[in-house]
């Protein structure tokens, strides 16, 4: 009989039955824990069951995609662990349901993974879902359900639920001239953290701002607790900020038929925290705020008068539309140019 | 000025921005239209909001994968449209609601297109969901959001809400020996159909019925008025069929801790259906019937002096499992040995 070798390939998904690699994943997500209280029937048929005590649910979904939204390894050299991608799955869901005023009761998931992906790296994407859930405070949410299935490359879908606890939804059509522009968690970190791993600079080279940058990018953390809060505030509109802030907030102007105008000190002082990467890299700053997405920050208006709820700062104001130009987005009066990303075109 | 060339290629999603290829796909889906009486807030927010009115919502995540779950193009030349996968998408996601006894009141959709997929092939495929749920029967069901990003290869991945009205869920873990095992719809017809797409046959020589085959691999016709009406009537235990019907009934099995015999006569008149593909390909049709997926049937199982409901044919009956044997699926009291699709192993 030979003897077992010392070391071993990690075992790929191809090894496993479905079966067998669900029995590996259940166990990671703590289903039916004390964290799943909206979750009324788990895995284990053909649909689950979730809680929607006021009689209405907010659903959204959302897909990564290997090679587009991560890479498996960075040019800097760090490779995307499943436990990013897992976290980043949750962070970018949950931030949907944050951006309604609403707060999440359930995920459910689609994994597409090639035969050759370690068992491991499933393992930890599990750990990851569990760990951005908890982390980023989503208590009531569990994953109730999911699917596997095969491909070329590894694309991990997340459908969200969530509840308004009985509120109006706050959308992105509601602002209105005289209302202030407001913003909760950051911009730009997550760009300035994608730069760095896309830069010649190696990950134990980086300091300790520089890596909390590129901790925004691979595990953001959406500020779950503001957007109900801004929604029982009486935010007039809102949104979270996915593709970039300029071209966001130019899709809630757009919505609201209003100018969006930012604040130059404001934004100058986003790019600060940026500086880190930006020095290191001989770049402006300034793009990564006005052109970076991902941190999942909340853009949000509110009705002048309304004290802003902890965690907002004010960052413009709303005006109405010139007769010429039509609703958009300006810096102190001025058309702002940078854009965010577009999935198909530039 | 050169003239415009008589014929051009496609227009393919790469020349078009997300928001204009949003714009082309969303006058298709009749959001918000007659159909759509669940959906309180549909496309154009962070998320969702769809009604649930018991207080809690049904919920199933299903994808489907280029060259995995359908072939762009078959080996006998026929061409899967974007209606086809439009409509399965539809089909096997309204599909797993039926299975729990409910009724679908949304659907909200990610597509993970290569740049160069033609944009008529992605307008054809929300052609193909809107005429899945319409014409399958799901008529509160709308489509209340989506995602679109980029990838190599076509995945399209469905999250399906669903309400019991106040009912409770028919689960697989509720069949009692002495139960009736009863089916809906159809077995073995997609997997037939399968087997014509894969042969030398080519399209324009099949028969009718052949076609037909063809046809309920394409566009799968899920019997959605059974699922509730199952509930309503008790069943004890319920799934759809769409990894084959031995393992399915396996899964169902295991799930209850009984034995599900199947009874020959009956497999043997759902295979009666099948032989325009078996004699034409010498295939026996009895591996479609016990292993092939995709009809998207309903197995269910019913305590013994209730009437099935309409639409419903007993096929076998549900026994205590033996000492040695343990759950299991048997035909005529010896064990079934066919088995449908794995995705990672055989």
């Amino acid at each position: 009989m030979p003897e077992k070798p010392l070391t071993e390939e990690p075992p790929a998904v191809s090894a496993l039955s479905e079966s067998g690699l669900l029995a590996r994943i259940f166990p990671r997500l703590d289903i039916g824990g004390a964290h799943a209280s909206a979750t009324l029937l788990g895995p284990g048929d053909d649909a689950a069951l979730v809680a929607a005590p006021d009689g209405r649910t907010l659903i959204s979904i959302d897909t990564q995609v290997q090679d587009q939204d991560f890479r498996l390894q960075w040019n800097n050299g760090y490779r995307t662990t499943g436990f990013d991608v897992g976290w980043k799955a949750a962070a970018q869901n949950l931030s949907d349901i944050n951006a309604m005023g609403g707060k999440a009761t359930s995920l459910v998931v689609s994994l597409t993974l090639p035969p050759e992906t370690p068992v491991s790296w499933v393992e930890d994407l599990a750990d990851g879902l569990t760990a951005g859930i908890r982390e980023l405070g989503a208590t009531d949410c569990s994953v109730a359900g999911g699917d596997l299935g095969r491909g070329t490359e590894i694309s991990v879908t997340v459908a969200v639920l969530g509840t308004l606890d009985g509120g109006n939804p706050v959308l992105r059509s509601g602002a209105a001239p005289g209302d202030i522009l407001a913003l909760a968690g950051t911009v730009g970190r997550a760009a300035a953290g994608l730069a760095l791993l896309e830069s010649a600079i190696p990950m134990n080279s980086l300091s300790t701002l520089q890596r909390a940058l590129v901790e925004t990018q691979c595990r953001p953390r959406p500020p779950l607790a503001a957007g109900p809060r801004a929604r029982e505030a009486g935010a007039s509109a809102m949104m979270d900020i996915s593709d970039g802030l300029v071209r966001d907030a130019g899709r809630l102007a757009a919505a609201s038929g209003v100018v969006l105008d930012l604040d130059p000190l404001e934004l100058k002082r986003q790019a600060e925290s940026l500086r880190p990467a930006s020095d290191a890299l001989t770049a402006d700053p300034q793009v990564w705020v006005l052109g970076g997405g991902e941190d999942h920050g909340l853009l949000a208006t509110f009705p002048a008068g309304i004290q802003l709820p902890s965690g907002f700062t004010a960052i413009g104001s709303v005006q109405a539309p010139g007769t010429q130009t039509g609703p958009g987005v300006t810096i102190a009066g001025r058309v702002a140019g940078a854009r965010g990303w577009d999935h198909f075109a530039d």
